[in-house]
């Protein structure tokens, strides 16, 4: 792990996030259980999704602001790090059934639910989302009481982000607007469509850099700080997806392109055209750097992280 | 509420739960999210499926283990009984679904997917799991650092019941029998049968109890007996449940008898007859009284509990 301190060059970004990737996926298979503490079935299936290739955008926010505030404390978030990418990865997962966005191919392999079925992909993604709290309320081991009032705290921002006010709420109001909810469709304008983002993927992004924040003990104008960062970075992922659906290399994307714009779901290049919407990306990118600025976060990874968010091309 | 001391009679047995119910349920209406802080939609699912005249089981443990440790401490408890509510509808919920046991009807009603879709339904179960979280590490409010520590405890405890290791793990077991999980079939004998029900349905019940003796501030010995205790009482549950779908009445059951026996379900009844399942539940009893009287608990309302759970008719 680099010091927060460090001279911040793209060589320096490319390092952290390469070393601090191999990190959290070694910590992830070691928190996964296995057998004989759980069906063979069931373990497979949560390692065949949590590796399964994704570029741990949230993990890397939370070691990232971490550091930002005490590089002293970075082993204290790597559990909630690996904690949120299981959120993250049971969320894929229910997204990717039949019943919600139907996909088949995720990251250029079959979904979960095409290799095992419906019913133990709902079921991995159901364990995977148990397992994120319990590995939250068990790690870092401590005595301290000011670290079990700060993971109680992390608890609460992650639980609220992935529920009903959240990433659930998000995706209900996606499906409403796909037409997937019986006597419940609704037709969304633009501010209902960022509303449904800043839910659906915002939310869960924010309390990724909060979550890290929180944990390295951070006081409260830098956790605001760091969430206004993350809210522009989250909707910046948002908006950059959608563009690169349009316009992005399948084999690099490993989904089928042109998939939202035959489905007919909003999009921010169908609501504002490819220009404006990347003009919008470039507005978020620099109201993030801004919001690290104006809190004195002038020399951690998380502008270059933001900078990578718009920059990346899968 | 009733004291822990009071001579427990049937009446007092009654009492007890007809005013745990209500306050329980007064209090899941007040920790459910509510628009505008989530969308409408999952609000209203979430409702509609725990709100569905459930029998209240685990939240009268969790209550009833918390009195029997320390009167005084029922309030922290009271939380803790409504997030496991919300823990066991969430997995209805799924269990309901086409993809797993496909039921159309709970408690009389329409399931939950019948009358939202598939895609609302995962999402109002994923919803209520997020939500027992948050509400775990929110309440009851403390800056009591012993509270805290019982609080993460709980947590911990209540996850692995839900996750893989838990009911999670004993639901893909259940698939595998039924033949749900293309290419990982199982055959269950009477062990792998009892195995799967202590993950399914055991597991979660044991939490109900272990973690309101938790939050009252049981000592370990006191943990244990009650921990065995609950063992005794999810099997007797089961083993009744399974008794009860081949000779129950559909009117008070609230959904179709004899269920199980078409769809080839291996169950108590398929497996030992009748009359040994019986007995099975009485062993069950026994067996949970006297983890009780080993530990001193004799005057509480648990042992109330494991009377109802085998003489019960619904």
């Amino acid at each position: 792990m680099l010091n927060a301190v460090d001279v911040v060059t793209a060589d320096t970004l490319a390092a952290f996030l390469e070393r601090a990737r191999a990190q959290v996926d070694e910590q992830l298979e070691r928190y996964l259980p296995s057998p004989p503490a759980c069906p063979a079935i069931i373990a497979e299936a949560m390692r065949y999704s949590v590796f399964a290739g994704g570029k741990r955008l949230r993990p890397m926010l939370t070691l990232a602001a971490a550091a930002a505030v005490d590089e002293s404390h970075r082993d204290r978030a790597l559990p909630v790090a690996c904690a949120i990418e299981l959120i993250h990865t049971y969320s894929l997962i229910h997204d990717d059934l039949p019943a919600m966005d139907d996909d088949t191919l995720r990251r250029g392999r079959p979904t979960l639910h095409v290799v095992y079925g419906d019913g133990i992909a709902i079921l991995a993604g159901d364990g995977l989302h148990a397992e994120a709290f319990t590995l939250l309320a068990r790690e870092p081991v401590s005595d301290d009481a000011g670290v079990n009032r700060r993971k109680l705290r992390v608890i609460r921002t992650v639980g609220d982000a992935a529920g009903a006010a959240g990433m659930v709420g998000g995706q209900a109001i996606d499906l409403q607007a796909a037409g997937q909810a019986p006597g419940h469709a609704v037709t969304l304008d633009a501010d209902a469509v960022r509303h449904m983002h800043a839910l659906k993927t915002g939310a869960l992004i924010r309390a990724s850099a909060v979550s890290g924040a929180i944990m390295a003990g951070a006081d409260e104008t830098t956790i605001a700080a760091i969430d206004a960062y993350a809210g522009d970075v989250g909707l910046a992922f948002q908006i950059v997806d959608d563009i690169l659906d349009v316009e992005g290399d399948p084999a690099s994307l490993g989904k089928t392109a042109g998939k939202d714009a035959a489905s007919a779901k909003p999009t921010y290049p169908a609501l504002f055209g490819l220009d404006r919407s990347r003009t919008l990306a470039a507005d978020c990118l620099r109201r993030a750097h801004a919001a690290l600025e104006t809190a004195g976060i002038t020399k951690s990874l998380l502008g270059g992280i933001a900078d990578w968010v718009v920059a990346r091309k899968s």
